[in-house]
Parts: C-alpha cells; sequence; structure tokens
C-alpha cells in the first residue's frame, strides 16, 4: 500500500513495512540459534531457519502480533509465542530466544532495515554522482549570472553550480560509507547473562557466547559487537547521515525551484508535473517533493538524538520506544528523496540560452565589481570574470573519481 | 493493519488512513458540487452525492491514485481522473471539480481528519477529568513525600500530585475547545475566480460564489471561511494543540513511571506489562508508551511550524507537502496517547501504604524547613505540613466542573 | 552589548538580560514581603522595596551571582544571600524569601520579561495591521500574476496577497492576546506549605496565604494564581504564541524576497541593503532577516515543548533548566523580527508597473483556466478574471477593525 | 559577563564571544592580505597583521559594528569601513578585504570558533575517558541490579555500566576526532573571480589565488578547501559532533540522576547543590544541568539542518543568517557540558553497600530468568549471574586504551 500522503511512496517499496521488520526480527532468531548451536551452548538440533520461522506467521498472525504490541510495550513476546506454538513441542521451541530480550530482537531488526535503506541511498548516491559529473563537465563553460540573497551578483558558470551539489552529495557519500550496522545481543540487561548461564558447563562460557554472537551477526550480515541498548550512537549516526543526504538534495532542489521559476527559465524538470484546474502549468514537481523531505528530515534526525541523550538505565523507558517511527519515517523518506533526486539531475533540462539571456540583461550591473577589481590591478578588465571557476570544477570532478 | 512499530496504534483505527483522506476528498467534491447547484452557478443535474463518487473508487484505484500522485505532487489529479471517468458523460463529470484545485481538496480532507480526530480527543481528554477528579478528591489527604530534583523534599498529598495533573489536563481542554476546522475553498490561488468566471451570469457572482463555499462547509460540518491557502495557521494550532496534550500526559506519565520504581513502589498500573525473558517483570508499560508521544510530538509541531513559516506566493513549493505526513502521524500518535493515559488514570494503583512508608522514613530531613519556619514564626510546627494543599486541590476540583 | 551574530539584536534592548531578569526576581521578593505584611503573615515592619533590594546588588554582584548559580542549579541561592547582607540585621532579612523557592523566583522572572516582550509585540502587530490595512485597501485592484509551485498560474491583485498577509498577523494578534502571564508562588513543593505555617497562627491560613499571594501578583502586574511548578502551559503558550508571530512573517518575508528578485521586480525594500564587495547589490536584507527568525523559532517552540513533557514530580531534572534559554532566546528574535516586520511592511516599495508587465507577458497562459470555465459556462471570459479579489480582501479589512 | 539563564556558562569562557568573532574576521582579513602578497597577487607592502587590526577596534567600534549588522545583514560592512579607516590611506586600506566576500568573513570566523571549541571538547573527552577507564576497573565486580523499563531486572555490575558511559563517550571522540575545519574564501560568489582579476596579469591567475587561500587558511590553522557557500557539511557535521557529545553525557547524567534518588542511593555527586528554602537537600546539580543540555541540542542541530537543506544560489538568504546564533549556542552549551561531565565523573561516589543492599532486597525476584536457563541448560545456577560483564567491560577498556 502506497502512502497517499507521502506522494513517491512507492520508492521506498517494502522498506522498514511491518513485514519487513517481522523478517528481520525472526532472521535473528534463526541466527542466534544457529549461533548458540555453532557455539557449542545449544544441542545442535535446535537450530531453526528463518524460512521455517517465516512460514509460522501468516498475515492474521502479524497483525494479531501487531495489536498485541501494546501489552507489553513491544510486538516480541507475541511474535516469540507465535513461534513457539508453530514449533510444537521440542528443542527448538524450548531453545528459541533462549538468550535474547525484546529489545535485542528490536534493534537488530532496527539496524536491519536501516542496512537495506543504505544499501539502496548507496546505490542513489553513486548515481547522482555520475550524472552531477557528466552536467558539470557538459557545463564547465556554460555562463550565467551567480545569485546572492535573491539578487543578481555577479557571472559564473553553470558548471561551477553543479560541482556546488556535486559537493554536498560526495560529502553525503562519504558520511553514508563509513556507517556501520551492529547486531543487538545483550539479553535482558545487556550482560548476556542468559546466554552464559547456559553456556556454564563450557570451559570458557564468556568466548562462547561471544562466538555465538558473531555467528549471528555475520549471517545477518551485519557487524558483530557488543550490547549497546542504551547507547544509541549506531541509531543516531545513521539518522544523521540521511539527514545530510537530504540536506544536500534539498539545496539542490531550492535551486531548481528557483531557477525554473517562469521569470528565470534557465532550468527545467525533465517531466513536469500539471494541475488539477490550470491546463498552462507545468510544476517542478520532484524539487517540490525533494524539499519537502529537506525540511522534515531535520525533525525526525532531532528526535533520536533527544531519545539518545534521553537513555536511561538498561532499557530506556520511552526513549528507546520513541526511536522506531522516526528512524523507519526519515529512512524511507530520504530513501524516497535519493530516488527523486536521481530522477531530477538525471533529466534536468539546462536552457543555456536563458542563462546567457539573463546575464546579458543584466548588463554592467554585475560586472561592478570587476570593474573595481581591475582599476586596483590596474590592468583592464579581463573577459568573463569567472575567476578560477573551472579550476574549482576540476576539483569537485576529480573528488568524484574516487567514488564511482 | 496496525502499526507494528507504535504499539497502540489500533487506537487511532481508520484514522487519517488513505482511504480516509480520500473520502475526505471526495466529500469535498460532493459538498462543493451541492454548494454550486444550491448557489444558482450550476444547473441542478449536476450534483452528486458522496456515496456515489466513493462508490467509483475501488481498492485498485485507490493504490493507482497513491502511486500517480507523485507526478502532479498530490493525489488530486488522478482521483479526479478517476471520479470523472467513472461518472461517463454528461454534466455530472464536466461540473466536477469546477472552482476547485487540488490544494481545497488536500486541506479540507486534512481538516476534516483533524476534526475527526479532536472529538475523540475531547472524549478522552473528559474522561480523563472525570478519572482525575475521583483520584484527586479521594487522596486529598493521602500523605506521600514530594520529590524535587529527584530528592525527597517535603510532606505533600498525593491529591495535590492528582491535581497537579489534572490542570495540566484542564489546560490541554481549554485549548482543544478552542480550535475551529474551516473548510478550505479558495481554487487555483485562492481568489475564486474559476467559480466566480461559472457565475458570472448571475447578479452578483462574489456573493454566489461565498454562498457555495458556505453551503459545501456546513455540509462537511466544518466552519465556512475565506481561503488560506498560505496562511497555515489552522494547521499550527491544531498541532499546537495535540501538542499540549501529549505535554500533560507525558508529564503524567513520567510521574507514574517515577513513582512505580521498584525501590518507590508508590503508584502501578492496571494491568503492568510482562518481559520476553524476566519472569519477574511488572513493567508500567502504558506510562512508557505515553512519553515516547510526549518525547516525539513536539519535533512533529515544529515541522508545522517551519512549513508555515516557509509558506511562499499561492501555492508553497515544499512546505505544503511538508504538513501532510507530520499532521497525520502527530494526530495518530496524540489519539493514540490519549487512549493510553486514559486507561492509565482509570487504572492506577495507588499504594497510600508506600507512600505513608516512604514519607516515614524520611524522618526529619523532610520536615527541616517547617521547623526552620516555626521557629521564625515563633510557634512549635503545626502538623502536617501540607499547606494549602486542600485547598488548591479543591481550586482545580472546581475549574473541573465546567468541563465535565 | 549587541549580539553581533543576530542582526538587529538592538531592538530587544534589554530584554531578558541578566539585569532585567535578576531585577523581576527582586520584584517578586518585593512584592512577597507586601503580600506577607497585607495578609498578616509577616509583621508590617518587614516589607522591602524593590528599589531598596535593587540599590543592595552591585555589578560585580551580579557576575558574582550568574558564576555560583551553577551550584545550586540556578541564580537564586546566591541573589537571596545577597541580598539578606545587604538588608543586614533585622526583620527584613529575616523574613525575606520566607515561603518562596527557586523555583518561584526564576518563573515569575521569566514570566514577567515575556510579558514584557509580548507588550511590545502587541504594538507591532497593530502597527503592522495598520499599515497592512492601508497596503491592502490601496492595492485592491493593482493586477499581478499569482505563482503557486513557482510557476506563473492566474492573474489576481496584490491587494489580495496583502489581505493573506493580514490575516497571518491578525491570527497572531488573536493567539496573543488571549495570553495571560501568571506569577509563579508555590514555596519548596507548591504545597505553600512554609508559608502556611508561618500564618498558622492566623484563623484561616489558607486564606491568608493565597491573599498573600493575589497581592504579590497584583503588585506586578502579574495574574495570581496557584502553583504550576510542573505544568509548563504557561511557558509553551507564550512559546507558541511566539512562533505564530514568526510563522506570519516568514511567509510575509519569503513572499517578498521573490517578488523583489531581480528578475521580478516586483517589491523592493525600502533601504535595501549592500554588499562588502559588489557595489551593484541592493539586497531585501529585512526580509532575510525575518525569515532566518521564521527558519529558527520552531525548534526554541520545540525545547520549550519537550521540557514540558519532561516534567516531573515537583520541581524537574533539568526539564525546567533547558527552558530558560531557549524562551529568553525565542522571545528577544521574535520581538526583533517583530520590529523588522514593521519596517518592511511600512517602508514596501511596490513596483505596480512591473507587476502589471509580468502579468502582461505571461499572455494567454495564465487565463488558459478561465477560458475553460467560460466555456463550460458558456459564455465569454469576464475581464480580469480576479475572481472574489475584492470581497476576500473586505472580509480581512473588516476583521482588522476590531483590532486597531 | 556569564549567563545567569544557563548556569554554567562560565565554562564557555570567551568562546563566540563578539570580541571573539570579530578578532576571528580580523584574522581572516590578515592572513588573507599574507596570502595575496604572498601568492604574489599584491605588493608586499600591503599585508597588515592580525595585531594591527585588531588595534584599531575599540569596545565602542565593536558595539557600533554590532548595530550597524542590520543594514547589510551581517557585520562586515562596518567592520571592513572601520578596519580601512583606521588604516588610513595607503596600499593596506586599499588592498584589504579585497577578494573577500561578507560570507567568507563570517563563515570562517564560525568555524575558527567551533575549532576553539572542539579543542576545549576533545581534552573534557579525554579526561572522562582517563576517569572512566577508573572507574570501570574499579568497579569491574561491584554488584548492583540491573532496572530496565525502571523495574529491577537481573543482576549486573556497576563496571559494566560504566563501561557502557565509556562506549558512548569513545563514541564522541570518534565522531569529533573526525572533524576537519575550513576556511572559507570564496569571494562574491564564490568563483573567487576578484581575487583571479587582481591576478589577471600573472601567468596562472588560478593556481596563484589558490595558493593565497592556502596560504591563508595555514596562518588561520585551518584546512584550505574550495568555497562551500551553500554546500553546509562543514557547519552540519560539527553540530552533530557536538550533539553526538551531549547525547552521551545525557544518558550518563540520566544514570547518575536515578541512582541518586533518595530511595536508591547507589551514586551520589562530589559535590551536591543546595536549596534556597530546604536546609535537607543534596540536589544532583551538575546531572541537572548536563541533561539540560542534552534535552536541547538536538533542536539547535535540527535547526543548523534545516538551514543547510534551505540553502539557495550563491548565498543564502535567510537559511545562511539562521545558522550563526545556532551554532554558538550549541557549541557553548557543549563546552560548558563537557566541562561539568568532566567533573561530575571525577567527583562521583559510589556507594557499593547502597547496590549491594538494594540487589539483596530485590531477592529471588531478579534471578528467576537465572534459574529458567539453569533448568534448560540441566545445571544448578552458576553464582552471580553477571554473564559476560567482565569480558564486555575489558573490550571498553581495550578500546580506550586507543585514545588516552
Amino acid at each position: 500500500m502506497t502512502d497517499i500522503l507521502w506522494p513517491g511512496d512507492q520508492h521506498a517499496g517494502d522498506l522498514f513495512t511491518d513485514t519487513a521488520v517481522l523478517d528481520a526480527m525472526i532472521a535473528l532468531e534463526a541466527a542466534w540459534s544457529s549461533g548458540l548451536t555453532k557455539a557449542g551452548i545449544a544441542p545442535p538440533g535446535v537450530e531453526v531457519s528463518a524460512d521455517r520461522l517465516r512460514a509460522l506467521v501468516s498475515d492474521a498472525d502479524r497483525e494479531s502480533i501487531a495489536v498485541s504490541a501494546e501489552s507489553g510495550g513491544n510486538p516480541v513476546i507475541p511474535l516469540v509465542k507465535t513461534l513457539r506454538a508453530g514449533l510444537g513441542d521440542g528443542g527448538a521451541a524450548t531453545w528459541l530466544h533462549r538468550g535474547l530480550t525484546s529489545q535485542d530482537l528490536v534493534d537488530t531488526a532496527l539496524i536491519s532495515c536501516t542496512a537495506t535503506a543504505f544499501t539502496q541511498l548507496r546505490a542513489e548516491l553513486r548515481e547522482q554522482v555520475r550524472a552531477l559529473v557528466r552536467l558539470a563537465d557538459e557545463h564547465r563553460a556554460t555562463p550565467m549570472v551567480a545569485r546572492t540573497l535573491t539578487q543578481q551578483a555577479i557571472p559564473m558558470t553553470f558548471g561551477l553550480k553543479v560541482a556546488g551539489w556535486l559537493r554536498g552529495v560526495l560529502d553525503a557519500v562519504e558520511q553514508v560509507d563509513r556507517l556501520v550496522f551492529p547486531v543487538q545481543i545483550g539479553g535482558a540487561a545487556g550482560t548476556l547473562a542468559a546466554a552464559y548461564e547456559l553456556a556454564a558447563a563450557l570451559d570458557d562460557p564468556a568466548s562462547a557466547v561471544l562466538e555465538a554472537t558473531t555467528v549471528a551477526a555475520r549471517e545477518l550480515g551485519l557487524e558483530p559487537t557488543v550490547p549497546w541498548h542504551t547507547v544509541r550512537t549506531e541509531i543516531t549516526r545513521s539518522g544523521d547521515a540521511a539527514v545530510g543526504c537530504t540536506d544536500a538534495w534539498g539545496h539542490l532542489a531550492n535551486d531548481v525551484l528557483t531557477l525554473s521559476r517562469t521569470e528565470i527559465g534557465e532550468l527545467g524538470e525533465g517531466a513536469a508535473g500539471g494541475s488539477s484546474t490550470m491546463p498552462n502549468k507545468a510544476n517542478p514537481v520532484l524539487s517540490v517533493l525533494i524539499r519537502r523531505a529537506g525540511l522534515t528530515a531535520p525533525m525526525l534526525g532531532a528526535t533520536l538524538h533527544v531519545a539518545a541523550a534521553d537513555a536511561l538505565e538498561e532499557r530506556s523507558s520511552g526513549a528507546w520506544h520513541a526511536e522506531w517511527d522516526a528512524l523507519r519515517t526519515l529512512m524511507r523518506h530520504t530513501v524516497i528523496a535519493g530516488r527523486q533526486t536521481t530522477r531530477l539531475v538525471a533529466d534536468l533540462r539546462v536552457h543555456a540560452d536563458r542563462m546567457r539571456a539573463n546575464l546579458d540583461a543584466a548588463g554592467d550591473a554585475v560586472t561592478a565589481e570587476q570593474r573595481t577589481m581591475a582599476k586596483l590591478a590596474d590592468h583592464p578588465p579581463r573577459g568573463d570574470y569567472f575567476g578560477a571557476a573551472d579550476r574549482l570544477i576540476q576539483i569537485q570532478l576529480d573528488r568524484a573519481e574516487g567514488v564511482q
């Protein structure tokens, strides 16, 4: 079901849907059963596959689990109950979830879904880099007027403007590429005590327990780490990186919105949107929708930080629960804005003639600074007054080399 | 479908779902056709009922409309297309949506859904007032220790604490009761020009057009008003009122969380939540979930204000679109927290014995101030040191009289 | 000292400066001494005037009090110590601050300074109303092109645009006029216990204590009320009202920024700003600075709400302290933006010729909707296509009558 | 002057004061004159030292510059005017500021002050790491009860809790250590056109101009980089890193607040705060003040992101101006909270006896999980049920090795 109040929602697909979240929880139960077994803590026969567990949860179960989530504050109790009932009598049911706690499932599911989002975002960002590199290179020498505080200022090239957008996107790439996605396995209070108790007969229970978490993490494609129940850096860093993306795209979209104004006409969207009542309209809809994400993402990021700063004891009483929806919304909105930005830059129409015409119309006004400088340097004004634009463009193109 | 990442989501039911939003848009189309007809602008035969229009939109249409919403930036173009196609040839199809614009449908739908939310909230608030009045009255004389900056301070009564919660809830009632929910009918640029053109043959087109908007508003149960396309006060006031509710409830929930700590034990939730791994736990889950809303609602309210301050020209390029999801999320979360708070206060367990025991254990420390004052006033300390607590309770009970 | 990083800071003058805050605290001590005396709780001779107390605090004391504020978490302990030392031996020193607590002084000072801010804001808003009324009336029939989603849409009048700004400002007036500014007098835990103990020898100590708070409130020009230590509605309502102002002004400033773009040129600021390097620039500086406030105020408002929702027990452990700086910053920024908006609208240059020229240049495109409507109504297009603009303007002018 | 409404303000000293900001602007003018000269663009005699320039600005000038900042929207125009007037006739005055623009001075000053803040923060963080390492090591085996959702859960060690705080602080160190602080030198529109024009007579003007920026950056101790006028990553990353710090400290302070509750008594601050009226109080004031920063910093960070996403063209019309005060406030508050956290952890009083007593009082309840696990593993419960706590502590201590 596509969200009618966030146009473009389809681009986020199944990301962070209830099914995706439950699947990720189930994947941890399976991976942990594997970890326990491989580490010699649980007997071999009790291992269960994610496929087997997933088959035990019907659509009706999912709905029922979601409703029942309220009584314990999260969906894990009803999920585990459903899974155990489905597994029937025997070791698999008995051993399921042993050593884990609700927070392990919820956090690992959040991280898994976030990792999926960033996989898509990394691809979008790289596609944007390629398109912006082409655009900057193509328009290295396309003259236009620079505008500051809404007013025409001095000449510049459109290539340099694109290089500025590219810089923002490359900054986002840098931040996104640094992220790691760690599993959460800590047990009731982050001590791994239950798993340790189960491993008590082994020579080195602590090593066995840590091995089990490592095995589980690797099976999930996540980083093994020690429990981080109330240290929420992993969540806030993902949030900050997502907001870093929407910052870069918001800036780009703002420029497109302004430059595609009727009276300016220097840019246009590839396929502009219509109106429900005005046949004449060609609206810069992608830019509008991208800007929307840029305006709203910061407050979702702030929500994650308020929750992180409000963390308490071994499980936060509200701050933890406050993160889930904010993180999901932020990640979906970012993925959608990412797709829209990729399309925007891929199909952007550049009206070099209007750029030139607007610059020409500006006349002497925009070369007043040049004349002052030329006089100071005691030589006649030097041509186009593009300054070091070409070199500045090249510096971003060179930087982009590294990420393509 | 209940949201698995916001436990308790079921309490918001159909509020602001895609179907509810589309239904509200359809209701405006119907009401407007009625307005146009009754005002003599459109011929009588072109009026369509909301039921007839609703029947034209299948589940598949809804999904398709949601996906198509991206190309125009909102779902109105595909919705109107679907409705016109369903109506077939003839006056009803031709006249549908004439005089309106996308923003009219989206805004009126947002306001309609918001009004529905506040109807439920008004009922919850009143139920809370009744429960808190009972509780404050019952515990007028129940002694406990007051705590400031986490430390035991001086004696107080539990009734006074409840009166403080009540004050917060009454403040929320006051703010909610002031809200009005105005229709949005402005046409392409808020001039009502299209409708005016349609009414041009009438003696007083302006009056006819305003009459049509009034008729439409009344049929929808909304306030008639002039167009407010980029003046977003109606949205931000609703947002502020919702946040006012979660502020009051967050405060209350914080107190319950602290007073139900194992070591304090003065309060308990009626049906505490269990743990997925610890059989001993009885968690104050409702308070946790209410606190969650209190921590997150302010940033949703801020999003609405950023959008309002960023309004531009006759339709905002991104700021408008930024509101929709934030408003929906805020209203659903508030309704859910409202329901949870009603249950929390209705079922709250008050352990007056523990309150007394904690106060007794505090001993002389918490009467140090009293002894200072008594010495200054030159008389022996006067009994319980509850001050004017009883009078202060009564003042809130009296105020509550007005809203029950 | 004027803040160099918030240009225009001088317009907030002494509002909420350290001196103003301390003076307001001192005023409460004086008013309370008067209240205690008039209510018969303290002996007549112990009353002290605010002037007498103020004279006891030197500049060096103020600095020392600010530094010492850290050890108790607020400036009240060092202030009271300084005052008592200054009063010397005797009843006045002994009775000073009896019955009060730190929170009473801090909250009452916050409210007093906030009330001062809103007094100035009410005047600014009214001046803006008058200017906007004139402007809307003068330009009732000035044609211009309406723009939606950055694109030219249909014709409108500039008077209607001004009427939209006016609506926003009138909404702000409405919200501001509703505010009340209550004193905070609750004693250590909001029970008024210390004052009650002091009054214990009287017939009706509770009434005496409440009388003392009423006397104090009246002397301060504040509303008498019961203690509201952890019910923060009074703070958040002031914050919401301030943000309501910056919302209205931000919208207005955005429109000026766009319409004064070089390529549009329909509006201009009375005295545009220069550049440090470009002799040609005439920047819409007031609009830029107003927009700045519109973008930032919402997050300050959200901070007040997070603090309100995080209130706890009888004095919040951090949430209370979080409010002070946010409230001061919000109120100062709002007052500054208010002044700047008053100047912006008073001196606004309206280039009706450019409005007309841009509309003419738009040609047929902006009357496409009109032709569709005329065809549907089966008559030739009717003139200007301003719709009900004139009536809509009049409705706001009528509403403005009430507040001038 | 110490801010009376943000107790502890003295710890931020001169950071980001008006004088510090102006000094940093002046330092850029001096460094740029050096860069222009060394790159052969300006004649040797026009170089001016920062000391010489600073001496030209009196206290009265500073106030006057701050007031005059409004007319151009920033303090640069009046500052440059003051400096030129002070330099008198001649090359130094004529060449001053040539090639720069207002944004270069403001941004470089913001970055310089931010760099100063992080220098202090890096020292505080390292001091905290050392203190937490000692504390974690000392209390590796100190038993206490873990608490989740406010309720007693299972046993743990205090050392593990400290290791959790340490993890948060180490995460903050990691983020802070990654920051770079780049100069801003772009000229009117980020093209370096003015400097390029001045260098036009040289063989390779672009290289000369870039050399000048590099020289200037190195003299300021900042990173050389290309202009980033509307790509605000450098600002938002500093903001995110600051919020990352307050998140870590907020969590730590929350734990101290809870564990130093009268009824729990497991921790205490070294020098607790008093009350203005209650002789008995010993308030955890540092924790309260740190928590305050944790609650408010996220909204300041969000402000920086909203501004970044709202960046436009070659100089943002409001979004840029919105950053300055938010960044200053965020950096000062973070430095203050850093100092308070260092003191908090250095002087923290650990009441191991109360920890033990509370755990003992919990009795069987907190070992219920252990018994379940032991039964499943078919062996009697194994001792303390601390799980892998000791290993988890050691992992953080090892990680801390790298940063001391």
